[in-house]
């Protein structure tokens, strides 16, 4: 296949899947109609699902790529930084994030499906944690686990905010978390 | 009127609202259709608007109903107890509360209303806090508004990732939050 119609197609699913995350983020999973996809992307029916079989895998590319995103920035730049790049997206990016949980909590396929996406991304965060404990930046008379899932709450406790319209100033928090996260004395 | 027929009211009302959040919670607002609606409130859409004018007045009653209810809650309790409500609340309960975030972002009016709904419980809220602090139970070399922050987002973290299908386990949690408010020696 000559270069030329490599980036052809890198640009049409560009397209379709910036298009597509304006109407999910706007309209919900359930009310992004075909005639409103085809709007928001500028595209046909026929030539959109010539390139995501339905509905569903389209919804599934953007939030398998958010998530590898999410998570790559986490274990290149940790916490912090995941947090305030959080705070600073897009409204159409968390849009998509909370449309995204509502279906992991209505369709037990897709919840399914969800687990298995970025098992090797999710085994670095992990070590990343793990490590930080070893290295004395985070306390050791807590389980790792719970580390973790507190640092979630407050991510996606910045990501609702954020989306609905209030944004977070994030070092007053980071500050706040540094104090419960410090190694005890 | 005589008291029947206001308990007749009352009842009719009470259904309305109960079919309404499921049918939000399962299709957001946008896929709330007017004959989805009537299925799961099992009411013609001609009784249904006799009591709401329509869907969006539907969906005000929802949410204002529910922050008057977790304000009231944070007050009279506190927000340890607040968390743990939250964390054992009904997925339809959260499914609108994820759905108000949306319609935060995305519909103008709506978010102008929103601003004036509870201010008096607000207020309480506010007062609560600003007790803690006097009494020491709460550090007071951050100010009060980045601690009502701080529980806000845990908050809102809880919800949305109980509402996803992932249950928060909130002992853990708090003990983390205790330590980042604790007052500092």
């Amino acid at each position: 296949m000559p270069k030329r119609s490599e980036a052809h197609l890198q640009a049409r699913r560009d397209q379709i899947l910036a298009g597509a995350r304006r109407t999910f983020a706007q309209y919900g999973y359930e009310g992004a109609t075909v005639a409103r996809l085809e709007t928001e992307i500028g595209l046909s029916r026929g030539a959109i699902f010539n390139y995501y079989p339905n509905k569903l895998e389209l919804f599934m590319a953007l939030t398998t790529e958010d998530e590898a995103r999410a998570l790559r920035t986490w274990v290149e730049q940790g916490f912090e930084a995941t947090l305030r790049v959080i705070a600073n997206e897009n409204p159409d990016w968390l849009g998509v994030y909370l449309e995204n949980a509502r279906r992991l909590r209505t369709d037990a396929s897709f919840r399914e499906r969800w687990k298995s996406r970025n098992p090797e991304l999710e085994q670095r965060a992990h070590e990343y944690l793990a490590h930080l404990q070893e290295e004395g930046e985070v306390r050791d008379d807590v389980p790792l686990e719970q580390i973790g899932r507190f640092f979630g709450l407050i991510a996606d406790g910045v990501a609702l905010q954020t989306s609905a319209g209030f944004p977070v100033d994030v070092e007053p928090v980071l500050a706040l978390v540094r104090d419960a996260i410090a190694p005890r004395k």
